[in-house]
């Protein structure tokens, strides 16, 4: 059976565009090719309450209607209405006649509107027998103990970074069970946080893997199901693998969003640092602006760090002191502040004029704020609401800052493009004169792995201190997890790369 | 059969306080009383990923050990792990002693790190059988067709404004195909952005009300299963029953983050003056902070009905100017803004100085930052981000602005709270000079029907067109609905009200 793998990246409710990409792949597929596309290919995904709106299905049918004219056979994903409920649907479509639909039974969070369908079918095609389905649902199929000769599983399945590798050991023991032939086919391309992990691929009935597409971003592979081979993989590194997906997520947010211009606030620190790299291979460096927004707090080195960056990245870059709108503002509040100690208060303030800073040029420039908070203190809240926890989308939010420094470090594998003085000097928010984040928190070194411990691992303080971390240090740190919570609530969301994103895998109570 | 119906307001993962609470309920019970507390009242709840962390277990299996010392009856909800998985369970304490459990097997959002359990447990107590389970589940239990003396049901219910006649007129037919005595025990209190519902109700075996407890908050009652009479309901109106969740809302929301004091931004519109009132009753006068910015774009009107506010409500209040801070953002600015057309930019920095004003006296006096957005414009996006959508708990996000103006109204029932010239002036936001909201928006008795039509009856445009709808407005209402996304997904939460509440009740893709 000849078979197309087409690992497309859809846009949510642009039928017309959909429709087009699918089209164009079909286009160079032969008469006797049957091409599968990903789990909702015709209307982008996640649909989430769209579903719940009449408008979506009758556009999705509408679409499958044109791709019928092509005559082509394929397998495409759209949602189905039945006149009462809506079904995460398959369409099976044999030389431009549609013949069977499978609908999702196992239902995910993505699913929320849709309603519970039948799961896998399975249908004849020529002389063979194809179960086709989802994800969720092939551990059912397997249990049930059908036979067919070819197994088609389409997936909405979206990156972490050990996703690829955990996805296909979860399917090996299932489709050597089963014995068949099985085709993995999951959408790629960046929707909102999430970025979809592509990696399609093939295992025989004997479970061993004989096709793997790339990993995030669009490709698509002919094969014959009757001449399979053995594949060796290539894997990225984890490094890699975070840039790849931070780079989708950035060029799809956008485009998606229809702007192309990032403003980015440069304060000559690592994260500001590496988030202007990554967003000018994302977008073009004549599409990402810097601003640098110095106070009286600010070391020299700040500023100077700050324009080598630019300067090294080529970014169009104003200089923006805040000094005069500091002493404004505390003039403005001196009723209240008069008499008080110089504390937080007086410390955020000076990063809420910097977001109205950013916000402002971004919106007088029609660009979008790219927010350059990392994992490791949004975990443990040293940021300001409101501050520089603000924009369109958070580039590095789901990493950890040893994590920031290694990939800071890969990225000037080939000449230096983040200058070293970021790289190597100590963290400092520089709100207050001589700060430094250890005046706050542990050293990075320890933060990051009491965090992953907590926050991926779930050990509570009596498991962490048991594996060896310090009784008073694991305590503050989980104390300030707990206490910033609503910090997190309102926090600008960030491209998801992990199995513990805030927001979406570890959702706490607000108190 | 005698029975304490105690509708209770824990505090999630306070098991001290819980346990204080359940005890001291217990304490008014006499030996041959079985006391039923309510969903997971012994950790609070909701519980969402604090499951997942073994402290929880630990402490509610702790606290458990401390009621069953008490050696009366009860029935009581609590985490209860098997030693892998953790789930949603129900304890009966018999006399002091744990004899059977029951656990919940049709989970919901709010319990997504529990494990499916077994659904309801019919047991013997002395002379009778009781079925006793998770409203989820009994469905299935009836379905089962199963019989027992009296079903005792638990619940975790969400306060919307037509919940409680919906769950009972839901309850009715179960009950009656069922054919025995049914006590329904819901919980209460507010709970982030939550309320529970409360009205915790009694039906005999034809389904028929027997009694019923106050809507939102704490209550106890004793009653006889062997002599239920008729009972005649007196519900409150929409707009006292928002009232009353809101009041609870803010009311458990500062007690349980800790926090005593809000501060409030005045402009004199109906909005502010709304949340200010709504505060003074829920907080205290002596904790509620005014704070008046106007600009250059203000009308005199504006700074005279938030000082006539402020005088009526009794509330501590400063006024703060933010024209020189404004000048100094601008001048800042200049370098971009130069030669650009005045517009959104220029509009939104005033609203972001006054957030940062605002989190300047919340930061500085320990208070929090009620935010007064309501749900007209955070539909249409009429706000700025970082702006006016700050805040820690929205009261009146979840109410359309028709609604704001009849509890307005409603509050100035008994003499004037809310200054007359509040209500009744046209609404503006007051960012340019003559601004008037109809200049971008259609008007709110337009517009609130549209969204209520789109949020809430999930209308697509050609639907409300149909329904009779100027089809210009409907397409330029639905598509700022759509354009606004991305905002909403940073906007503080706000007390759920409705059975559209942004965040909660409809999830649409950033793009």
């Amino acid at each position: 059976m000849k078979v197309a793998i087409a690992q497309t990246n859809s846009k949510i409710g642009d039928f017309n565009a959909n429709v087009e990409k699918i089209k164009g792949v079909l286009s160079q597929a032969n008469a006797d090719v049957i091409t599968i596309f990903p789990e909702l290919a015709v209307s982008g995904g996640p649909l989430l309450d769209m579903v719940s709106y009449n408008d979506v299905c009758k556009g999705a049918s509408q679409a499958a209607e044109r791709l019928c004219e092509e005559g082509k056979s394929c397998i495409v994903g759209m949602p189905v209405s039945d006149g009462v409920n809506v079904f995460n649907s398959l369409a099976f479509i044999v030389k431009g006649k549609p013949t069977d639909v499978a609908t999702k039974k196992n239902l995910t969070c993505f699913d929320r509107s849709f309603a519970c369908g039948n799961g896998f079918e399975i249908t004849q095609y020529e002389d063979k027998t194809i179960a086709f389905g989802f994800e969720t649902d092939f551990e059912d199929f397997v249990a049930k103990g059908q036979k067919a000769d070819v197994v088609i599983c389409v997936a909405n399945s979206v990156f972490e970074v050990n996703k690829q590798q955990q996805t296909i050991n979860r399917m090996i023991p299932l489709v050597r069970k089963a014995g068949i032939k099985f085709i993995y086919v999951n959408r790629c391309g960046g929707e909102g946080r999430f970025v979809f992990n592509g990696g399609s691929f093939v295992l025989n009935e004997k479970g061993i893997l004989c096709d793997e597409l790339s990993l995030l971003d669009e490709q698509t592979k002919f094969l014959d199901t009757e001449t399979l081979k053995t594949f060796t993989q290539n894997p990225l590194c984890k490094i890699e693998k975070m840039y790849k997906a931070i780079q989708i997520g950035i060029r799809d947010y956008f485009a998606k969003n229809g702007v192309a211009k990032a403003v980015i606030g440069l304060s000559g620190g690592i994260d500001s640092a590496l988030v202007a790299a990554l967003a000018v291979d994302a977008l073009g460096k004549e599409n990402v602006i810097g601003v640098l927004m110095p106070s009286e707090f600010s070391t020299d080195h700040s500023v100077k760090d700050a324009l080598d960056l630019a300067n090294n990245l080529c970014i169009k870059h104003y200089l923006i002191p805040i000094k005069p709108l500091y002493d404004s503002a505390l003039q403005s509040l001196d009723e209240i502040f008069a008499n008080t100690q110089r504390g937080l208060a007086e410390e955020n303030i000076q990063a809420r004029l910097r977001c109205m800073v950013l916000m402002g040029v971004a919106n007088k420039t029609g660009s979008l704020l790219l927010n350059t908070s990392n994992k490791s203190e949004a975990a443990v809240g040293y940021g300001t609401l409101y501050g520089d926890t603000s924009g369109g989308i958070g580039a590095i939010g789901d990493m950890f800052k040893e994590e920031i420094w290694q990939m800071a470090r890969w990225m000037n594998r080939n000449g230096v493009v983040i200058p070293e003085n970021s790289i190597t000097k100590e963290p400092s928010a520089e709100l207050s004169y001589g700060q430094k984040d250890t005046d706050s928190l542990p050293d990075y070194a320890v933060l990051d792995k009491i965090l992953a411990l907590h926050l991926e691992s779930r050990m509570s303080k009596e498991q962490i201190v048991a594996a060896g971390y310090d009784d008073k240090t694991t305590e503050k740190v989980l104390q300030m997890v707990k206490r910033n919570e609503w910090k997190r609530h309102q926090c600008c969301p960030c491209i998801k790369l992990s199995s513990s994103t805030f927001g979406i895998d570890r959702l706490m109570p607000i108190s």
